[in-house]
C-alpha cells in the first residue's frame, strides 16, 4: 500500500485532503498541532508541531512514507499576509522536504498560491505570467516552491508546486467569504460585501481535495494551478447564495471597500490536459453543500 | 555623513565594493568572517559569523547604519551550486533584513544571481524573462531577492536586488575561468578551455564594484541586471587574454567540455538609463589590470 504523510491534516484544506486520499486508497498519516477533528477520516495521526527543533526529522522517520502532502503554513485571517511567521514556515519546509528526501522520499505536491504571481496579471499562467507576489506571505510561497522543486530535482525526486486560488466548503473558517455570507443570511443578519465585480476562480474545497490527491498521483513537475477553470464576479457569487437561502434583501453589495485587483483567475490546462482532473461539483451544487453544512452546524 | 553596512566585506566583490563606496564619500561598516585583507580600503571592520545565534542583530546595533549592502553568501566553488549552506544564508539574509528594517534602516541593496533566470531564455530581462532557477543556488539566491523586495516595501524601505553575471578581476578566486587561464599562461602551462562558442556578460568586478554604489545611490527597486551589456564569447575572452600574454600556442579550446547553455546575457536597460551607470573599463583595458595583478601577486 501506498503511503503519504499529509502536514496540516487538521486544517480545512487538510481534513479534505485525508479523506480524498483515503477513498483513493492510500495509507494516510496525518500530521497536524491539533488532535484529529470529530468527524475526520480515520487515518495514523502524529500530533506535532512542526516548529519545534528536531520535530522534522522525527516525523519523517516515524511515517516512513514514500509521498509527501505538505499543506501546513500560518494562516491566521488578517495577519498571515505580513507575518514574519511566514519566514518560520518556509524554513519549515525545506527542513521537511530536505529530511523527507534524505529518508529515500520519491514525491512531493506542496500547498503554493495565486498570491505567487503578479497580480496585475489577471488571468494567471504558470509559463507565462510572471512569479512577482504583492505580499510577503505570496514571496515566501514562492520562495518555497522554487527551492522544493530543486530539491527535489537534486535528490532525483518529483515534486509539484499546487497554487491554490480562492475557496470555500464545509470547515472553512467563519469569517472568509462564502462563510461569512451564508453565516450571516442564515441568521438574518445583513451581509455587508464589497461591490463585487472583481472576477475569482472560486473551486469547491471537496474538489480540490480530489485534485491534490490527483496531482501527487501524476507525474507533474513544477507549479500547477488548482482551480475550477469557471471564474465567476464575486457579486454573481454572493447573489447565488442569497438566492438559494432566500434572503437577497440581506444582501448590501457596495458596503465594503472594494478590491484593487479587478480579475485573479487561473489558466487551468496543465490541470486538465495533463493531470486529467475536472471539477466533480457545479458552483450551485458546491454552494447548496456548504450552506447545508453550515445550517446543521 | 551617510553611513553603510557592507556584509561579505572581504570577499571577491566585498573588498572592492567597501572601496567604491568609500571614494563616494561613504562611512563604510565592513562585516565579515576574515580579518579586514591586507591593502584593503581603510574602513570599520566587524569580524563576525552571520550564521551564528544572535550575531545579525548585533551587527545591526553596532554599526547603526541608514543602508545595507548584503553581499555574503556560501561561494565554495564546485559545491555551491547544490549545496545546503544556500538554506543557511537564506535565513540569514532573512534576518539580517529583518533587523536591519527593525533599527531604521532606509535603503537596501542584496546580491543577486543570473541563476535565478530561466536558462532557456538566452537573454535575460528583469521583467520579460522568467525567473526560473535551474539551480538550489540560483532558487535560494530568488527566494531571498522576493522575500527582501517584500519585508523592505512593508517597512516602507526600498530595496534593490542586484543580479550578478559574470565576473573578473584581482582577487578572483584562482580557479575560475579568467584567473585560471591567467595564471596557466603566466606559469607557461596550457590552458584547457570548453570549444568556447558560448556567450556571456563578463564585468571587471571594479566596474561592478561602483555599479553596486551607484544603485545604492539611486532609489530603483526589485531587481537589476548588473552587467557590461556588451557580451563576448568565451572563445573571443580567452583569445584576448592569451595574446595580451603572448601565449595564444598554450591555449587548448575544446580540451573542457562544451556548456550547455549557449547564451547567458543581460538586458541592462535598467542600469544604464534609471540608474545611469555605465562601465569605464573596455574588456582589454580590463583585462590587462587583471593580468598585471596576477603578475604582480
Amino acid at each position: 500500500m501506498r503511503r503519504v504523510l499529509v502536514t496540516g491534516a487538521s486544517g480545512f484544506i487538510g481534513r479534505h485532503v485525508i479523506g480524498a486520499l483515503a477513498s483513493r486508497g492510500w495509507d494516510v498519516h496525518g500530521a497536524a498541532i491539533d488532535a484529529a477533528p470529530d468527524g475526520a477520516p480515520a487515518v495514523a495521526w502524529h500530533r506535532v508541531d512542526l516548529l519545534e527543533p528536531g520535530v522534522v526529522a522525527r516525523i519523517v522517520t516515524e511515517a516512513r512514507a514514500t509521498h509527501l502532502v505538505h499543506l501546513a503554513w500560518y494562516a491566521e485571517p488578517g495577519r498571515y499576509w505580513t507575518s514574519r511567521e511566514n519566514h518560520r514556515w518556509l524554513s519549515a519546509t525545506i527542513d521537511l522536504v530536505s529530511a523527507f528526501l534524505d529518508a529515500g522520499g520519491t514525491r512531493i505536491v506542496g500547498a503554493g498560491s495565486c498570491a505567487e504571481y503578479d497580480w496585475q496579471a489577471g488571468h494567471c499562467d504558470e509559463q507565462a505570467t510572471p512569479a512577482r507576489p504583492a505580499t510577503l506571505y505570496g514571496a515566501c510561497k514562492l520562495a518555497a516552491g522554487v527551492i522544493v522543486d530543486r530539491l527535489a530535482a537534486q535528490a532525483e525526486a518529483s515534486s509539484a508546486w499546487a497554487r491554490f486560488f480562492f475557496l470555500f466548503g464545509p470547515h472553512e473558517h467563519p469569517d472568509r467569504l462564502v462563510s461569512s455570507v451564508v453565516r450571516a443570511l442564515l441568521a438574518g443578519r445583513e451581509a455587508p460585501c464589497s461591490e463585487g465585480s472583481q472576477v475569482r476562480d472560486f473551486l469547491f474545497v471537496k474538489d480540490l481535495a480530489d485534485a491534490v490527491a490527483a496531482i501527487l498521483e501524476s507525474d507533474v513537475c513544477g507549479p500547477i494551478n488548482v482551480a475550477s477553470g469557471s471564474p465567476v464576479s464575486v457579486r454573481d457569487l454572493v447573489m447565488r447564495i442569497a438566492s438559494r437561502i432566500g434572503r437577497p434583501d440581506l444582501l448590501q453589495c457596495g458596503a465594503r471597500p472594494a478590491d484593487p485587483v479587478p480579475r485573479l483567475t487561473a489558466e487551468t490546462t496543465r490541470l486538465t490536459r495533463e493531470v486529467g482532473w475536472r471539477p466533480r461539483w457545479s458552483l450551485d451544487e458546491a454552494l447548496a453543500e456548504t450552506i447545508d453544512w453550515w445550517r446543521a452546524s
